[in-house]
């Protein structure tokens, strides 16, 4: 078993940082230890197989990045990033692990699902992966499967508020759900928009000839997320169970769950980094050279990017300050323009809906830190500590500390990165969605359960390097 | 230099726990260890000098109380604890730092006053201790002594909104403190009570013969706590200041607390541990043989205890897991039943105001983790981990981390606790305000700085152990 | 045209009471005058043909009771009171006007169901009446026929969001029907309780065996009210629709409502007597030695009544003070126990819901004047000038002005009223929800556009005086 | 006793409007009839002395404006107009009440004022008018002397909580004298702003060199007024007393007034023309080629001028229609801008506060009516039928029925009125504040009990026409 010892930098944690040296001792954190120490007698430089110098720069927790959806099939086509192509990418951002969605659709088997989304990962990975199980279709069958499922490791489940007869669960089956993930500890979450009033506008928005995608944001207004986030929060009081909404973009949709804080309730809200720097006006309503007005195809997603003029990112931000909203994952589900978002040339109903951001996620938020929009402290929370006590993974992810798998990222203040398409991103998409924006800081070195993944020279990861990883419940809930 | 390894144990942080042994060298950690880790071939345990084993039991960094008053002057008498009994009490109790206040009254010098609490505390101290400064008397020259102050390691404030003539600034003297803080970075600290209220009040009950220690509770009505909570709170909105409000009793301050980060503001409320479990029912309304009608004495302190009846006190439990009340102090603050509170024999207004608790509230608020009022990590954040970043000694104090000064609690939640006075406390006081208050939970070990202070034997550090802590600026501000 | 002077009686409006002589001709108020006022030397009392002596007595302007069910057709049996019987009782308590429901079943025609009401009413009533349409089918048809009606002075529509496949409509249908609403200013009425949920809880219950009426409030519980009120208000937000939310009875539905007005929307609350007086705890959970468990039966509606532990009615009373609450109609649906209410014996959800109270409104709402609950001002403006601005009937009704149809109510305050079964109650049920109830005050007289109707001897007046009344556009939009 | 038709114009109450005529015996109203009524044959309009034709126009209660400061000592001068002009211009503008203030300065006693404050208005006054009360140094003759002034008719008293040694209550203070209306019925009426703060930013700013009326604004921002707003609101609720808050401006203030009836308190605000249609910017920042940086003089009242920018004009709109704010007053105070506000030149804490528009509010908030801001029934409530419930007048003021006083307004919806100096303003300055205001509606008769006062021809009245109006107890309050 190799030794490593990241030497020399500083080390950050949720709660604050300091000089410090971290002992690497095969997959494992053996020991972090006063920086230059001789630890009673032996010289821990000379004795290490490895050093890493950190001189200079900051050690972090890897990221974990809890919502992506990789190689899914949605909308007739799969999402364009595989198990292999899209953990690579999180690997070169400084992201060690990330928690994929299992998809049940209607009339599927949830285990069947379960068993096949193993083989699509297994052996591809390049860092490890947990999973949470998409419902769509509850029924006695698939929360029977839930008790099996937390066995193995799956303790969260998703459902949707939207997307009639693909993902969408009525009422009744969000209570049977959320009954059932109260009387065994799982985490419940939440696609919080009202689809039934999005259908009626998207129907009534073509019909009036508005196609492109722009109308994709009007159509989704933030009432439709507002409303169907606080019908969410008011099922899981009336059952007890823990809530967590994915996505949220509106201002409004985070006041609810800053009220259920008023009930003391355990809900919890994810931003992504879209809904922090994008917008309806910019991104949406874009046009180009060679897009013309489906430019703004590159951006849509659901939920949708909110109108700057109503502060919706401005209020995201100090949301992340305030801890209204406890995290930013990407919802990375990547489409190519050519083949892909373009079966919605004319409709924008019919664009596969999704941003790739799982590279750069780390970057956007040091970034944050960078603009005074948060504290470094609170960055690793976000990024990190945060994911990994929400979704049973603490002690083993998220933290620097003896015992803990060595994931751990090596991050320079004082380097850049300028992200963009082509050799500047490793995501399988023939475009991106934060084309041209720059990063004061740069991931170093990666390593992922004490291997070196990334190092000064790029990606020296192996497929298959990263590993399932069996969950517990979560250890975040008041 | 001496090497001590706690093996064995659970660490405890304030986001999750895990096993790992300790190693202290000299005065600090120098190292976080997998348990029995032989680390490169070293045998730690047969290397070090002691080895405390912690097997079973819980490592707690040590306790903060960011509250106490040793020995000062008040309502013509003196807190009955000196920082040498207090403090010795302190470390009985797994508290390992105090923050003690330096008074000011009207037409006093601040540096003066400063002085004369460092000439108090010098030599005397079982632990470490830093200052707050009290300002009573808001002009240019206390202004000026600020920056001095903020260089001495004084870098919070507190003013009062009540004790009109004593302690008592006006708004316009909060307003100009307020600006002042804001330009140097200090928190300031409020105790919110509208003094001009309650006097009134007072008088009038004075005078239908009220006079007995339960209508010291009903003069200091919830009213003019939650708005002399919301007054500062706007004059800190004003300023931009951060505002730290002491000694929250009542739900409606509470409200206001956390109304002010719909703001986004950095306000932020402590509570005591009389605020928890005590009431204005049970203990200011009390009766014994004894003292008779005048028993409640015990229990007079401000902010009041509140009713019961109206839920204050789940409420304030409630506050403490949302995280809308960060801290728990004590505002320890003894007086002697006997030659003290029995000044306000037939008039409740001459009771001293005070309760003491610096011993107890590490295992009350264990308590509360074993009512399944608290977790753990929370039970970690709330007594260390916060006040250590709210108080600018996060880094040294607060975290168990390789550099950190080597205040350690080992916690043994198979032991058990009987509070009561006599043998069973040891801080200067003739009577319990907890009497009779069982905790399942024992502190067995305290280390001060690398130094066992208290172990199986009982307190077995020496008078004078605790040093100064010059104190930076708050680490926990948004 | 028969004149008739109203003499010597406190006329009472929604913003203040004064002594004033009330002259009826024909029809209509002719005049309102000082007492006793010989205008320009005619004697009013000795032209006229009839004076009703008022002396120390109040002088209302008839009881508006806008939300009844009279025959209606529902859970395989038909409401009790047919417009006859319904009318007649109504007109015994002093309201001389209702507003009640048509009902379109799903693939019913609207406008025939439209016109069948009017041949069920017409010629029958015992007071003017008009129709709200009950929309259970939104499709293209039935949201033409809004257009329609509105012309024929039908302005007001009710959407469901619970009782799937009766009148439930789906989000995606209020939508289109709140559009609609909005562009031909129709105010939309909703029954605001989320079925879905409330379905399978009610079938789970079932499965446990909780068959009894007290079953019926447990499974309806306030989440699921609050939750859909909250819904139909973003959706009303949505289109700038008017919503008003019928019968509510939990007081977190209330602070939804209130919160709506944060937005300046046109949201409106109406309660019932049965939330103001009573209870889950005693009337649906009462036992008899006639009807042992089932006897909770009788106040089976819904939404359902409240647990008085949780203070729902005390918060009605004073949300009716604080105008978050606009309206008290009665949602009178009488259904007897035997023959009826009995098919759920065994299965609570096979009980009609409704609680037959048209003919104690006025009573009831006089009551808390007495009680000191209302002033008698609030007690006019709720039960009869706000109705009339509400829906469109104000200038004919809810008030006593020239011009205006003679519907006056004279009330003794120093009267009696028994409230219970046979000789004391008038409407076509076999027991009274009401039993039991004493009213300090009596109504004397009741006129109906100018015909005495009920007088010392009581009803006076004949079947098909009432006349159907076209009614405009809401007059009480801000 | 002379007689008068006012014939053939809309009647407009605060819930509604109709075609009636309306019959004027002596002082009073004798009737409220059909229009062009015969009643029982006699010829109305040939029997009365005279007949006012109101054909196509509107026929108001006359306005109520309760907050006046006629001829008022402050800062060195008086307020520009006595009871005579001020008086005389209210009729010309449609206002037939007002309710000025009677200033208790410090050392002064409350009656020895009250007493001079009769002699001031005796004889002079053009329509009728009220007292209420200022207290500025409550103690306990002050207090001994509400109870008297109760029974001459002065139900409602003032303090202030700014402009200390001239005003300024303190808490203690407020708390007493709120103590005493609790007891003795009496509304309190507060002027919320915090005068500590103020007295500190003002200084402050005059140091810096700030001099111009610009900086009156910025040295009163809205947390001032927030804050005491709030801090006069938990004072109320601790006594139980009703409070009414004075020229709310910031939008924060209305929020907190809001709230208030969360509680279900009797919290009541209003506002002033000034608010709604001025601002910061706008008038404080004005420069002018006559008084250059001066200019902004013009609109130095207290509390100040808000920012646009900041939403507080359109929030305060709509909480006149939400009824979160509850009527209009003007703060009527003028003083010229030569001889008065110029003392004010270099110093803009010397200008003297106030702005005079009790000629023009009824105009102003008619326009609110013709921009959709109100409905016309809201225009009424506001400008009279509130005001005289509120202040204890409702039956004799405030409403168009028989027994009232004939206070009437003749407004012509087809007429125009242009706002400016000169020809075309009565009051007496030497400036408008509303210069240029164009106004789409137009004052054509006013009755002052029975006396026409204002034709066709201008003012028509005499100098001591108006009495004093002996008001009972609040008729608001629920």
């Amino acid at each position: 078993m190799a030794t490593t010892l990241i030497a020399g930098g500083t080390v950050v944690s949720s709660t604050g940082r300091g000089a410090a040296d971290v002992l690497v001792d095969g997959e494992q954190i053996a020991a972090v230890l006063q920086p230059g120490s001789s630890l009673l007698g032996s010289d821990l430089r000379a004795s290490v197989d490895r050093v890493v110098d950190a001189t200079g720069k900051y050690v972090f927790p890897g990221g974990i990045d809890a919502h992506t959806h990789m190689e899914m099939p949605f909308g007739g086509t799969n999402a364009s990033d595989t198990f292999e192509t899209g953990t690579r990418a999180a690997a070169w951002g400084g992201t060690t692990t990330i928690v994929d969605f299992v998809v049940q659709y209607p009339d599927q088997n949830v285990l069947d699902q379960y068993r096949l989304w193993h083989e699509k990962a297994a052996g591809n990975c390049a860092i490890d992966y947990g999973f949470h199980q998409i419902l769509s279709d509850v029924q006695d069958a698939s929360l029977t499967a839930m008790d099996e499922l937390i066995d193995e490791g799956v303790t969260s489940f998703k459902l949707f508020m939207a997307y009639k007869g693909v993902f969408l669960s009525d009422d009744g089956q969000i209570l049977r759900a959320f009954q059932k993930g109260a009387s065994n500890g799982a985490m419940m979450m939440m696609h919080a928009e009202n689809g039934g009033i999005i259908d009626v506008l998207v129907q009534q928005a073509l019909a009036r000839g508005e196609t492109t995608p722009f109308f994709h944001g009007t159509t989704r207004p933030w009432q439709a997320e507002e409303e169907a986030t606080h019908r969410a929060i008011m099922i899981a009081h009336l059952t007890g169970v823990p809530l967590y909404v994915v996505h949220v973009s509106a201002k409004q949709a985070v006041a609810q769950i800053a009220a259920a804080r008023d009930f003391g309730l355990n809900v919890f809200g994810e931003t992504c980094p879209q809904y922090l720097y994008l917008s309806l006006e910019e991104q949406l309503g874009a046009r180009s050279d060679e897009w013309g007005d489906f430019e703004g195809a590159k951006w849509v997603c659901s939920t949708p990017l909110r109108a700057r003029a109503d502060g919706h990112q401005d209020h995201m931000w100090q949301a992340l300050r305030t801890n209204d909203i406890q995290m930013v994952s990407t919802d990375h589900c990547p489409f190519c323009m050519k083949g892909q978002k373009d079966m919605g040339l004319g409709d924008f109903s019919k664009i596969p809906n999704g941003i790739g951001s799982v590279e750069h996620r780390m970057d956007l938020l040091y970034q944050g830190v960078v603009d005074g929009r948060l504290t470094l402290e609170r960055f690793v929370e976000i990024t990190s500590t945060t994911p990994a006590r929400m979704f049973g993974m603490y002690g083993r992810k998220g933290v620097i500390q003896p015992g803990a798998d060595a994931d751990l990222v090596v991050y320079d203040p004082n380097g850049h990165t300028t992200i963009g398409v082509d050799a500047t991103h490793h995501m399988n998409m023939d475009y991106s969605a934060w084309e041209g924006f720059e990063i004061d800081g740069h991931v170093d070195t990666v390593l992922s359960r004490g291997k070196v993944i990334v190092d000064e020279t790029g990606y020296v990861g192996s497929k298959g390097d990263g590993r399932y990883i069996k969950r517990g419940l979560s250890q975040y809930l008041i």
